[in-house]
Formats: structure tokens, C-alpha cells, sequence
């Protein structure tokens, strides 16, 4: 199954978000208006509001609380980018530059915090506050979770533990609020509740191991920015980890982290490019894609259980 | 009156937000824990959430749901205030360095992220939507009106509007907030709830007007900062337009706001302190005080009703 297979059953449904953030990044004033644009209307491959459609699918399912909802979480996973960019300092997002390097970092923080507030207020409109709860605790992790990130310097024997930790507050979460936000608006009962949000963290885990496999062997083109980028920024990711565990005697994956130069980046780059380390990352992002799947096969067939399943099976073969 | 008079009716449940903020201060791993403390127990005055328990008195008070609401308003300030050290570059705020300052920008930001939800997750445990929606609604007109401001230049024609449209969203906004959610809480009828915000949206205008007199008049250890900082970082406030608004051949507020120069900065707090202007501002807060007063003048004379009324007579002789 390709995305578009695996969106079918709320084809009509994600044009709806897709019209709503139209609708978002056309108002306001016109600094605003420019920036929710350029943000919003980006062509992102929308999996995060596809999981919340196809998460209530299950049981009542009702287009004018989960179209909200996932919106809402669309917004709050922008949001979480445009802030990110600060953090990182990043130049470069999906091919295009961030609004952080286009319009400065003060805009940038404020346009986050825009987006942020005028996702809790989607949140909002779902009647639950329930919903509502899980969005803010949500935001908590994540910033939580990038916030200890900050402090992390290179220890070898936790950096696994760390990644995966880190992993789970970055991506992770936002996932399974996606898929349990659905779960919860369509009146699921607490079991099936359960199991879609097991479902969305394990598929986050798969997806953010991938897109980190996917900065060492992607196509610079069709990422949208170049290789290597989180060494760039002295940040290990899952190959390095592995790298660093595979080869204890080679110090380079430590010296890159810390000094950042260009040469050595291009030189971790090419040993994990050529060391086995992508294929264990991969067969890892497998497993969990595995337990997503475990998780939603508990769920009664239907058209959206199978495009649950074949987002598991598509998320370890995506390029971009 | 002064404060502890005004504060006299809520005093019980605001020494409840106070420790409802140390509880949440003293949460999370130690990086979050430290940050969290430095700007929670600040000891700060502690007004918007008073304004929320001094709203909610008039009709059904019930505290379960209005101290996690006044918790909420506070920690939106507080985030609010770690965001904008960030955009104005601010060294110093109650005369302790900015965590900006002390732990870089991207923990400030990341800090402030977590407290808008932490905010978020509080206002959602009062169970009321509206109040969560009202919340929401201000985060956007307080990141948006600051996201305006960054585009604006000098132009003095039109200064005077800009400085009121900016307060209201910088200020006044969260203090309507911070009256209305209290009074949405206790089943106050709509035409209360109408009044309150009322008197929240003038004292709000009041307070930042004697906010931005005192930038100039007021004592620098009191204050917790230097004079003058507003023109230092090229902000005109209300002070600097009345200024250049009476002498309109005089360049030097132009000057000032547009090179920074420290030189120019001390001359124009001369010039403005030894003018009328000042004068001219707190009579403006005054008004706006007044307008607060009428609108409270319409709700049943409480404990709660004089302590509104004796902070809207504080408001203008307040010193820091």
C-alpha cells in the first residue's frame, strides 16, 4: 500500500483538514497571515491527522469533532517544528528555508506560540476535556522531553536508554495522542482507547528511528536537506548509538558529536552509509512496527484497520 | 487599601495557588525542577490571580475550580513574560537575571513551551470548555499582537492607536481573561460575566500604563531593572509618544528608538521625566480605572466588589 491507498477510507475527511489549515493560514493580519501560510499550506505528508481520522473510524465516528481534532494536531506538530528550527538553529526544513532563518527567531517563537494556542482552541472545539487534557500533557512531554534533551552530553553506556526516552517524548507522543484522541471522540471503549494509542507510540518510535536512518542513507533531494545533519548538530541518533556500541575502540562518532567539524561528519556518514548498523536500525524500527500492529489487530476488521496496518508495513520502506 | 487589604477576601485560597505553584515547581526531573523554581517562587504580586478569585466571589465560589484556574492565569504570565525575555534580549526581570540570560534561549523557549501547557492542563481540570476556549483565544491575541509589533516602525501619525491595540493584547487581554474565567466559573449570569471582563480589559490598559510610567519615573531597585529600558530596546510606550507627540519639532524620541544609544536614552528619560507627559499618563490610567470601576459598580457590594474597587484605586499609585 502507498499513502494514498492507506488514506482512502478518510480521503475526504483529510481534504477537510487540508482546507481548515488553508482557512487558518489565510487569517489574520498580513505578517501572520504570511507566515501561517508558509507553514501550513507546506504539502507535508499529513500522517499525523491521517492516524486521528483513521483512528475514530472504528466506532461513532464523527467528522465535526475528529476533523477539529485533527487539525488541532497537525497545528501542534507545526508548531513543534517551528520552535525545533530554534533550537537546532536549523537553516533548512522539508527543502525550503525555516522561519526562523527567513523571518528571525522572535518571530519564529512567537508565530510557534500562535500556533500552539490556536491548536488547544481546535482541541477545544471537540467538546471533550478529556481531548483537551491529553493535547496540553502532550505539549508538556514534548517540551519536557527537549528540554532534558539540552543537557545530554556523550555517555555511551546510556545512550540508547536516552534515544529511545527522547524518542518517545519527541515523537512518539504525538502519535498516540493522534490515534487516541480519535479513539476517544468516537467513544471507543477504554480497551480499543488503549490499543490505538499502544498503535500510535510504537508506530512514532518506527517512524522517528527511520527518519533517522533516512538522515544518514536519504536521497539530499528528496529529504529536503542534507545528510548527516543531526552529527551536524552533535546530536546522536540511533546509528551513531549503534556505531559507537559496534566499534567502542573507534572514537569518531564521540569526536564528531563534540567538535562538529564538516570532515568528520562526512567521515562518520560514510562508515555508518557502509556499516551494518542501518540494517539493525531498521530490523528495530520493524519490531515496532510490529507491536503497532499487535496493537490494532485487536481492533475489529474494517477498511481503516487495514490502513493502519499498511502504515506499519510502509513507514520502514519510506524514502522521504 | 493597599495590596494585603485588597487581597483579604481570597487570601486563604491565593495562599493556595501559591503553594499549588510551588507543588509544580518543585515537579519533574532537576533541570525542569531548577528552571521551574526560579520563575515560579519569584514572589512576584501575584495580581491576575487574585483578579480570577476576587471575579469568582460574586456568585457560586468554588474553589475546586477556581484556584486551578487562578494557578493557570499565573503560569501563562509567567510563560508569556520567559518568552518575551527572549524576543526584547532582557538581561534582568524583578531584578534577577532572565533565565534567557542565565540558561540560553533555547531553554527559555522550551521552558515557556512547558508552562503554556502546564497552563493549558490546569485550565482543562475546571471543566469547563469555554473558560479552556477562552484561554486558548488569549494565547493567540497576546502571541499575535507581539508578533505585530515586530513589524512596526516608527510612524507617529498613528503611535498612539498602535501603543492602545498593543496593551490590549500584550495586557489587558489576560487580565479580561483572568476576571472572566472567574466569574464564568461561579455561574456568574452573562451580563456579570460582561462586566467583569469589562473591568479586567480597563484595569489591564491601567496597569501597563503605570507599567511604562514607571519605566521612567520609577525607582531602579524597586522596579528590579533599569530606567529607560523600553527606549533602550526601541519600544515607544505610552510616555514617549505623548512626548513626541507635544513637541513634534523635537527629533530626539525618533532618534532614540531608531540608533539605541545610550547617551540618547538618558537624555530622553530626562526630558520625559521633567515633562507634563508623565502627569498626562496617569491621568489617562486613571480614566481607564475609572471605566473599570463603572463596569464593577453594576455587580451586588461583597468584600470582593470593595477589594476590585480599592485595586483600582491601587493601580495608579502603585511604585513598582
Amino acid at each position: 500500500m502507498n499513502l494514498d491507498d492507506i488514506y482512502k477510507p478518510v480521503q475526504g475527511d483529510l481534504e477537510k483538514v487540508e482546507r481548515s489549515l488553508e482557512e487558518i493560514a489565510d487569517s489574520g493580519f498580513p505578517l501572520l497571515a504570511q507566515l501561517l501560510t508558509y507553514t501550513l499550506k507546506n504539502g507535508g505528508k499529513r500522517i499525523r491527522p491521517a492516524l486521528t481520522l483513521l483512528a475514530g473510524k472504528f466506532y461513532a465516528y464523527d467528522p465535526a469533532l475528529i476533523v477539529p481534532m485533527a487539525t488541532a494536531i497537525e497545528l501542534l506538530h507545526t508548531a513543534t517544528l517551528v520552535h525545533d528550527d530554534i533550537v537546532d538553529n536549523s537553516p533548512v526544513r522539508r527543502g525550503k528555508p525555516t522561519v526562523r532563518h527567513t523571518w528571525g527567531e522572535n518571530r519564529a517563537l512567537l508565530l510557534g506560540d500562535y500556533l500552539f494556542a490556536k491548536a488547544g482552541s481546535l482541541a477545544a472545539d471537540t467538546g471533550s476535556l478529556r481531548v483537551v487534557k491529553l493535547f496540553s500533557q502532550t505539549l508538556m512531554t514534548i517540551s519536557g522531553g527537549e528540554l532534558k534533551q539540552t543537557g545530554v552530553t556523550f555517555a555511551l553506556a546510556s545512550a540508547r536508554d536516552y534515544y529511545f526516552a527522547w524518542v518517545s517524548a519527541k515523537t512518539a507522543c504525538l502519535f498516540a495522542t493522534a490515534t487516541e484522541s480519535g479513539a476517544i471522540l468516537s467513544q471507543a471503549p477504554e480497551d480499543a482507547i488503549e490499543a490505538m494509542r499502544d498503535y500510535g507510540h510504537n508506530l512514532g518510535i518506527a517512524f522517528q528511528i527511520v527518519d533517522d536512518v533516512l538522515d544518514f542513507v536519504g536521497d539530499e533531494d528528496e529529504l529536503g536537506k542534507p545528510v548527516g545533519s543531526d552529527l551536524r548538530e552533535g546530536t546522536m541518533t540511533l546509528p551513531s548509538i549503534l556505531f559507537a556500541e559496534s566499534y567502542p575502540e573507534d572514537n569518531l562518532i564521540k569526536s564528531t558529536v563534540e567538535k562538529k567539524n564538516a570532515e568528520s561528519v562526512a567521515l562518520a556518514v560514510e562508515k555508518i552509509r557502509n556499516s551494518s548498523v542501518i540494517d539493525e536500525c531498521l530490523a528495530l524500527a520493524a519490531e515496532f512496527c510490529s507491536r503497532a500492529s499487535q496493537a490494532v489487530e485487536k481492533l475489529p476488521d474494517s477498511s481503516a484497520r487495514r490502513s493502519l496496518l499498511g502504515l506499519a508495513a510502509y513507514i520502514t520502506q519510506r524514502r522521504k
